[in-house]
């Protein structure tokens, strides 16, 4: 099977830092190429991988600050990436709606995989979509708005590489909150509940220029540098260093989070995880075994108490067993063939979306008609 | 000769009142479809036009406020507009780089005419771009950036409807700024020559959001209401008012203009036109015959003092001699059929780009090699 793989230009593959996308087609493309697959990534130049890399454009863009207008890059990152795509019998795409729209000007099988939510203006290349799509997380389908276009496969959860965190059941007592610091992350009911607590609450996120405000209107205020402390964006090495000292993660979701990485990461390292209900979380959390679920600040105080309570190791066995390469690429897999067979061809007319399904062991996350 | 012709989606064509590059496809289009050429129009929903129609997204761009994001739907009306495009013998885009990244995945030929400038940015695309382009003057193709891509076919000079303007010798005492007003095209200079006259001016012109604050801070001062008055954005019926009953039209332009419809809009109504001889003012004004090139506002000053020496028949008969439909129109089927005939193919190495070339009759303005 030959599979072309189209990342975002956005972050390497896969990205030093922050950028949850480019982290999983990385984990994706390693463990198919470790199945014999036959796959081409196209990413920025700078990615790492033991596909077949091609890349348009030497440098991810999130970075090349130089740029002032991004978007030609984009374009040509996209153009060329699908050029040629009759070599392959399938187009994995992980980079949103201007690949949907070029598929049109491709002939060969496109799956696209929805790595963040819809909205008004990309519902009109949806509407017009004919290729498969597959989502992150019945959350994440179930928010989607209403699409005319695409034939949607089921839901395959990401995965981490749970090799490359490094476990621990020695914990330090501190909170941790990590990722990016934006409103809907909830960065600032962290540090109200870290206060309620009395416990030091370590912050490692990105702020992204849209964020700005937010950050120094809402959030800087609030950092004191003794209880609440911000390290800037974490790479890779300092966010495992985090994770595995970490007393557990806040996760105070104040919008549907599509998957939320972070949460399989600190896990795998044998940190619970204290979220808010919403969003992806009632699907990578386990209430009460691996953390717990709330849907307050003053429930995630409660929470925070009873978290020793929480075993590291059935932390980790439970990313081992759901999120991790074999079991994504696994039913990526399975996706692939009922495309190149046909199957998908047909409409999925009502897709079962659980309400807040909890995922076993056996469950396949598959809604193929 | 079946062509497709990919408009942007800014402005409808032809639009209602600002909009150079969809006026000069609607010329384009109407005169090769009464030519009996087989022409298929991509373009906003609510265009006109006497070719076959395709409108992927029913509105035009600029004034559809109620978008949060527009680029979906140009990804969408790009990709749709160029799907298909097997049926036609030859792509004729004027809606810019995106499409010019898409050529990558059509198998027809594809002519860009180049409409605004190049930048660092685009230069991307450009580089890596296999069809063929033509300039609107000579002027912007100096302007160009050095790219590595595509085949300069030659200049071929924007038309106008001749006919639609409405001629006259009789004219009142004020001079016109019309257009866009933005520190390149110099409004703050026009001003300035009008008082240094004690002259009337009108000002009829839109202020994109980029230029709001130029607006504000530089131009809005200086409106009086009495000497100096501002219009807003002209329609096509008070544009040709405005122009018929002109003294002379001020075009104090502070960059390489690429073209400027304005002046030959302007010359068509019989009104001259005083130009700083940049960009491609020096190929559209005949001095001394059809308007004055200045290099400064005082030149401008003493330039208008002489307006009266100048015939508004011949400015009008320039305008039908050189910049007419079936002008430009015969020229653009040469430039297909050499595309077609397989002679654009081989690079031009070196396109004769003469400094201040001033356009002959018998001036094809074609450098095919």
């Amino acid at each position: 099977m030959r599979i072309l793989q189209v990342a975002p230009l956005w972050e390497a593959v896969p990205p030093p830092a922050y950028g949850g996308t480019e982290a999983v087609v990385s984990v994706l493309c390693e463990e198919l190429v470790r199945r014999g697959v036959d796959v081409t990534l196209c990413a920025s130049g700078d990615s790492q991988t033991r596909a077949r890399l091609r890349g348009v454009y030497p440098r991810s863009l999130r970075t090349a600050d130089d740029l002032a207008d991004r978007s030609p890059y984009d374009w040509m990152h996209i153009a060329l990436s699908l050029s040629g795509a009759e070599d392959y019998d399938l187009v994995h795409n992980h980079a949103g709606e201007l690949a949907m729209a070029m598929s049109h000007l491709v002939d060969v099988p496109m799956l696209t995989t929805m790595h963040c939510l819809t909205t008004p203006d990309t519902k009109f290349v949806w509407d017009r979509y004919q290729g498969s799509y597959n989502a992150i997380s019945y959350a994440q389908r179930a928010a989607m708005l209403a699409v005319d276009g695409g034939t949607f496969v089921g839901v395959v959860h990401n995965a981490i590489d749970v090799e490359s965190f490094p476990f621990s059941d020695d914990k330090d007592r501190y909170l941790l909150f990590l990722g990016r610091i934006a409103p809907e992350k909830g960065p600032h009911l962290a540090i109200e509940a870290a206060r309620k607590l009395g416990m030091r609450l370590k912050i490692a996120a990105k702020v992204d220029r849209a964020d700005r405000a937010f950050y120094h209107d809402v959030v800087e205020p609030l950092i004191d540098g003794e209880q609440v402390v911000y390290l800037g964006e974490a790479d890779g090495a300092l966010k495992r260093e985090l994770y595995r000292r970490a007393y557990c993660l806040l996760m105070p979701l104040c919008w549907e989070e599509p998957f939320g990485l972070v949460m399989a990461e600190a896990m795998a390292c044998g940190t619970p995880v204290v979220a808010f209900a919403r969003g992806a979380a009632p699907e990578i959390v386990v209430d009460g075994e691996t953390g717990f679920l709330v849907n307050d600040v003053d429930e995630m105080v409660q929470a925070v108490k009873r978290v020793d309570r929480i075993h590291p190791a059935r932390c980790r066995q439970h990313i081992s067993d759901h999120f991790s390469p074999p079991v994504m690429a696994s039913r990526y897999l399975t996706v692939y063939r009922a495309i190149l067979d046909g199957m998908a061809r047909r409409r999925v007319v009502a897709a079962p979306v659980p309400a807040l399904p909890r995922v076993e062991a056996d469950d396949e996350a598959l809604a193929i008609a």
